[in-house]
């Protein structure tokens, strides 16, 4: 931690601030600038609150220079990790894909949809039963009744599930059901819910939140660590900036960041990342061409009739094709991920 | 709504678009401009999603006419609404201040605040008994016997509650001891959360969240309302711009605009708003002057030493001070906002 | 300035920093951390880019600790500037509102308004003659001819006239008209227009750009300071977020701020930082309430005529009335604004 | 133009918004809904402005139908556009890459940096002699002797240059030694200097404002080919955003809107699309396989010593090695990008 003082800040109020980085047990160092004094702290800084100092008399700023998460870090584990779900190793030389409907609307159109998409190449299957939405009036999501036609789904199929949980107290209700708890958005930092899953050792899809920091996703995900569950998966699905146009503002650079940052696994949504069914394909290949280590898509077997997100939802025709297109660029990268021709001739 | 078709649309697509308008129950009338083809559709949109229309063929953009809130808007209801807190009214002709630590520390200081607070002109005694933190590792609140501490303060300086409720399974504890619950930030779209204190007759103080639009802020009070509890008070409190001097940036805008879109009180967070003690008073005038309801203020007894926020929190005696300038201001903009000596004349 | 090397840095690499710090002439300070190492640099940073260290072996991160900036700081002057604009002082204990049409239409328009608004108690007169517009096919503005008109108005009504230059060769041609130049938004970081405005003795408004940082904004002052001409007024004029109800966010939180880092006046201009006639009187106050040296704002005989801006515009007649509502709210932080009565008293 | 009437309007507030519209020559067509009436317009309402409506009694809203560009829409023109640079075919089946440093330093380093990036296939020189920095006392660029050393690496390597020009009466100097001007993210709404440029017939580098919408970057085009210019190449450079880990946010999903909305080529700069070297080649690869034509990317012999933008640069080494996977990624999308052997197979 660095402690800049003020130019015309006072010997003793100096004294006061190396005062209190002794009280708590760090070691200060002195520096006298041209125009002000610095005081560095060595020691772990992480156990005092950057505030316990900025408040003090004649202090400018501070300035952190350990990172705030520890478990998450590449620092603390520097080969990748590999996040196993039902089967599926998310985060070795596989993109994984993940497709579906935004929500589960009935029996039918979940298990044509999973099995439409498991010939196309997806390896896990999205779909949505608890469905937070902006307006009290908007469809909620078929609840318990979606989770069954999920299991369903994953019966005739054998894709394995991932499906959103809303409420702490869902916890072991969705459990049941899903091979993958998924984090929506608006929940990264629902703190109760994410100490919740980070109970359980299911893996857990963490999106990232419209308005999140890299920092704070990454503090976000250290929550579900720091309780003892390492299988998460991380998720950039867009952000809101001013942009109008897109729903979302795709942000991509996150990719090579994480990558940087921490040993997790990260996926990409291109379906909130654009809100335009027009411009997945595009943002689909983007995104593996950055190195991300999968996607999750919103499939249809009629998106038109789709009750959610109708506008950023692609077909299963438009899948499949869209499958060969990422196969290849999955392949100018060095990573592989299933075309739809060898599925079908697996299946 | 509008439904705006592109320049190539054929005569079947256009035709596709009235038949489903008329399938919905509406009543379509066709425009046709000298460039595009319009669809104006009759009658209550709110039934139907958007997307229903945006995804068919040659669609290039749907225009709503309605607003999708209808409880919380000044058009449902013409005359403002008045909130009340244990005796306190909020949306008179008072603005009325609450004030408060951060977080409850021990008895001594919420006791201590109390006093303080009130004897300056404070009608609500604000302090976080459960406290969301961006990271794991960091100081959670004293959770139950922070309530406790929090009715001590109560008991002894008459001041009615305002504390956060961050768990749905916790509305019950939270409202045995607080007059108002307060969903933070964080929470602004936490439906669960904001259906269950929806269901009780207890006062909601709704901040907004820090990337939320005007809409989705009133569309989340209308959850609460549409549950049933119509004692809801908005509270602006600092939206994420790209702007980092200060912690968040303080949208007064929305002052006027709540008081032209709903009847709904809205009162201001200049703490949260800026980040910035010394930019706490400023801020607070321009709310008052800007025609918010009142004011909610991080005040502590010793600043320095508190264990969250110590940035932006002022000192009682800096509080007191900032009282008196905002007495004035209201005086000049037609309000009344009890001034310190006042005060403690009535004590 | 403070340079935080990697956790894995090698000897050799620190080494390497060091050397390149003594070879700029500054003195390296080797601190060695629980986790990583940290060279503090003393000397006067300002005179070497952050990136020539930053892109070295094992270099972490390079932090600042002087501002950028040094002729419009505080620090550097610590006595707050007074800003003289044709015999009107801005920046003292009077708050100076600069009033007139988004542009200048027409001679009996410019005059007709510059009277109504020196009646209700306006300094200054504002008015455009170059328009910048975002679209090629939208009004341009009279250019010379307005230049003319706006003299008229000077000569009939006495007010002082602001007006925009937006080419650097129409410095000299606005300069014989113009007592205040005005740089707008989209030429915050037009230095070449800085630097010309910078050669004259003439004060220069200039509005921040509507997405910049508050250290930026200081920059572009710095630019004009650093040519030699310090008569610079800030002006706050709203920023580009997310939200899309109002036209602009105003970030009132900006003139605190420049209270603090900056011995320049600062002024609010509502009209744009609202877009919304319905806004502007409430912003007007809040403006002042929160400090600001004064306003600017758009003003019209007939509003809803107007040919640019009308939707942020007020007429002469509600600009009277706000007027007086000011004055209170100046009285009430200890300032003076002359109100409707007194200037016709004067008048 | 969609005319949204407030629930309370008056019938004659009606009568005169139809009356308004009459008068500009359009066609109102009054559609009474079941809380609002709403006044088409039938014409073509680019000749009117938005707000000579929106202000009129009783208005609510005022929806465009119309986009407010023409000449850049795919609409105006169906195929796309290819422009010629020195020989170089930009928006074909070819991804060019511009390759160069962000300033010329010297000409050893200009034609080292050429002869280079050449040999690894780029297409086309780039580099600063005209640099706008953020503050005053950072480099400015070598000007004139700046595009003299450029002329000499053009005539060593073959390669065409495009350059920076910042201020309108360069046009003519810049335009005598570059094939392409480029304009800045600063100046994308310098409307005079887009006029300028419009003028001539050399192609130009539009870069998308930091701040821009979507429909202002194409109407900042629609300036150019408003003035005859039709070779337009735009850019997408990075936008601000709330996150700070990264320079700016970069924006691909503009590059499948461009594909839809206009007929013009795009190009990516994922150099201060990001701001950090060690993104530069994922975000390169996610560029070209979201359909961009090509690339434009900082490059310099020894990026340490760099003296702007070091911390974004990549070296020619780099460089050569980005490249390869560029080819790949290209051939997996169907597009065509020299990859080094090749290119010094021809040279």
């Amino acid at each position: 931690m660095i402690i800049v003082m003020k130019p015309d800040a006072r010997e003793d109020w100096v004294r006061a601030v190396i005062d209190r980085v002794e009280k708590e047990g760090l070691r200060p160092v002195l520096l006298s600038g041209t125009e002000r004094k610095v005081i560095a702290v060595i020691g772990d800084e992480r156990r005092v609150s950057e505030e316990a100092f900025s408040v003090l008399k004649g202090v400018e700023r501070v300035m952190p220079v350990l990172k705030p998460y520890k478990l998450v870090s590449r620092e603390f584990q520097p080969e990748s990790s590999i996040v196993r779900c039902g089967g599926v190793a998310i985060g070795g030389k596989e993109c994984v894909v993940m497709a579906g409907p935004c929500a589960v609307e009935s029996e039918k159109q979940i298990i044509e949809t999973a099995l439409a998409v498991k010939a196309a190449g997806a390896r896990i299957l999205r779909g949505g039963a608890f469905k937070p939405r902006t307006g009290p009036y908007d469809f909620q999501g078929l609840q318990k009744k979606g989770l069954e036609y999920l299991q369903s789904a994953k019966k005739e199929s054998g894709l394995p599930i991932v499906t959103e949980v809303v409420d702490p107290r869902d916890v072991p209700l969705v459990g049941d059901y899903a091979d993958m708890f998924q984090i929506g958005t608006r929940n990264m930092q629902n703190f109760l819910l994410l100490r919740e899953v980070g109970k359980t050792q299911k893996p857990v899809l963490l999106k990232r939140g419209m308005q999140s920091l890299y920092k704070e996703f990454l503090l976000a995900a250290e929550y579900i660590l720091s309780e003892g569950n390492r299988n998460v998966v991380l998720c950039e699905r867009g952000i809101r900036t001013f942009e109008t146009h897109t729903r979302n503002t795709l942000d991509l650079n996150l990719v090579p960041a994480v990558k940087e940052l921490s040993h997790l696994p990260i996926v990409v949504d291109p379906s909130h990342g654009t809100g335009r069914r027009g411009f997945v394909a595009a943002m689909s290949r983007a995104a593996i061409a950055a190195g991300a280590d999968g996607l999750i898509l919103e499939v249809h077997p009629a998106p038109d009739e789709a009750l959610t997100d109708a506008d950023q939802t692609i077909s299963t025709i438009q899948f499949a094709a869209l499958m060969k297109q990422l196969a290849a660029v999955a392949d100018a990268v060095d990573r592989v991920l299933p075309s739809p021709s060898e599925s079908v001739a697996c299946g």
